[in-house]
């Protein structure tokens, strides 16, 4: 894994750092996680600026410029991979209430593609855990993420790809990393950020490209019924892109969404290979 | 701050780390904070066997005799102070997914009291962000801490001193680093655990001293109706010991259970002094 920080790329994740860091001693940060290919970031502004808006919904500033020399000299040096960028309030003093005047903490890692993790199917597991939406947490990117990390692990030890998760009202909110789409004929419905729900970007592309795929897409809550009661579902995430989903707990999708599932996920296909310059892996 | 990492105390909390460690960039991880006096730590043992348990719950072991020889050196070191033990799964692959043999990160710092924190009473705003009971993160202590600051944070701006917590189904949980009590005559109540709540080191010290002061402990559901008709509430943590609570929100309360209170946090004040073997701060 590489890592940027101050300027310089590295080839070790190693490196000084103050173990007072609200980042890791309250997960009081942000994160953002893009796709690389032939050395181009998919999407970098709007990741960018999501990236600085969940920052300033915590209360602190990242600079925009900072982020843009990590994400370019991390995908120039990683050809084709993943790039997070990783930003904290920085120290404190003991306790929960921040400084005054805070001094962020920010660097980023780079690491090759999983080879096959885009476009695969899923299977989930309904996750215990709810996916609180009073709280910020649910649609800011932070790195308060320990929820998602054990609704995947048990998910996983279920024998599933991984968990969808309601909120605490019980409707549908998304995966444990990635955002939820039912499939409806040729509607697509995914449920809206108030709802528990991170405004995704890949979410947002496969909004804005419906249209070119024939589909119509529609923000609105979704319960766990309609879900498995629709022709379909899919996940998307940067780096999965477009995932469909071939079961949720014991109920299998019998396949009646398949075209447009393949529709949008050629024309997202199309849109990153045009947007990076080069062919997506197979 | 002191920092004890690696079997050594040092002047300074910057250090070699792996920014690759999950604790940083999931909040994969656990900690607690506890109170030293004298040189001597308060109820150590059920601070290490709680912290033993959280990481268990999350899947990876501690070394309890790593985690005593670090706060028995820290300590001895600060005197009168309080001690925060901090343990990640260590560092990992990109992803949710834990490595499948983790190699757990510990250190611990140490700083020194806050003059007047003890005892201290405190005025409390209901906080919208509901604490989210079917998350093992409302129950253990990891470092997924982001939505009790921003809990704290908002309720400062507003004039309060801190905030309390309601769960998803509208029930009292807890303060944002504190467990709550509520007064009736002279029985104390506060909530269960499966409420949302950390099985508190204090909140067991109190429960467990309660008839010495005269008092009756019980745990069970509390509505915030309830709370603010109580004769009075007080929040206990390991560092505040017993915080009466003046006000919730616009609601005051008008000192019936003082005398209980006081009985309590005096009793409270008398088993912390004896096993540190110190008067406390005045």
């Amino acid at each position: 894994m590489l890592l940027w920080r101050d300027g310089a790329v590295r080839e070790t994740t190693v490196s000084a750092f103050d173990l007072a860091d609200r980042g890791l001693l309250l997960a009081d940060g942000v994160f953002d996680t893009l796709l690389v290919l032939n050395g181009q970031p998919f999407r970098a502004e709007a990741h960018r600026a999501r990236l600085l808006g969940d920052a300033a919904a915590l209360g602190f500033a990242i600079d925009p410029a900072a982020v843009e020399a990590a994400v370019g000299a991390l995908a120039a040096a990683i050809g084709d991979g993943v790039v997070r960028v990783t930003a904290t309030r920085g120290p404190g003093p003991r306790g929960l209430r921040p400084p005054a005047e805070p001094t962020p903490s920010l660097f980023a890692t780079a690491a090759p593609l999983t080879p096959g993790l885009m476009f695969r199917p899923v299977r989930l597991a309904i996750s215990p855990i709810r996916r609180n939406e009073t709280s910020p947490t649910s649609r800011h990117k932070t790195l308060a993420y320990l929820d998602s990390v054990m609704a995947a692990e048990a998910a996983a030890r279920a024998g599933f790809d991984d968990a969808l998760m309601l909120n605490a009202a019980g409707r549908v909110a998304c995966g444990t990393m990635a955002n939820v789409f039912a499939v409806f004929g040729r509607r697509l419905v995914t449920p809206p950020v108030a709802d528990g729900v991170l405004p995704g970007i890949l979410r947002a592309e496969v909004v804005a490209a419906a249209a070119e795929a024939g589909l119509a897409a529609e923000e609105r809550p979704l319960t766990p019924d309609e879900l498995v009661r629709a022709d379909g579902a899919f996940l998307t995430n940067s780096v999965r892109l477009v995932s469909p989903v071939t079961a949720v707990g014991t109920a299998a999708f019998a396949g009646a969404a398949d075209a447009a599932i393949a529709a949008i996920a050629g024309v997202v296909r199309g849109r990153v290979a045009k947007a990076c310059g080069a062919a997506l892996p197979a």
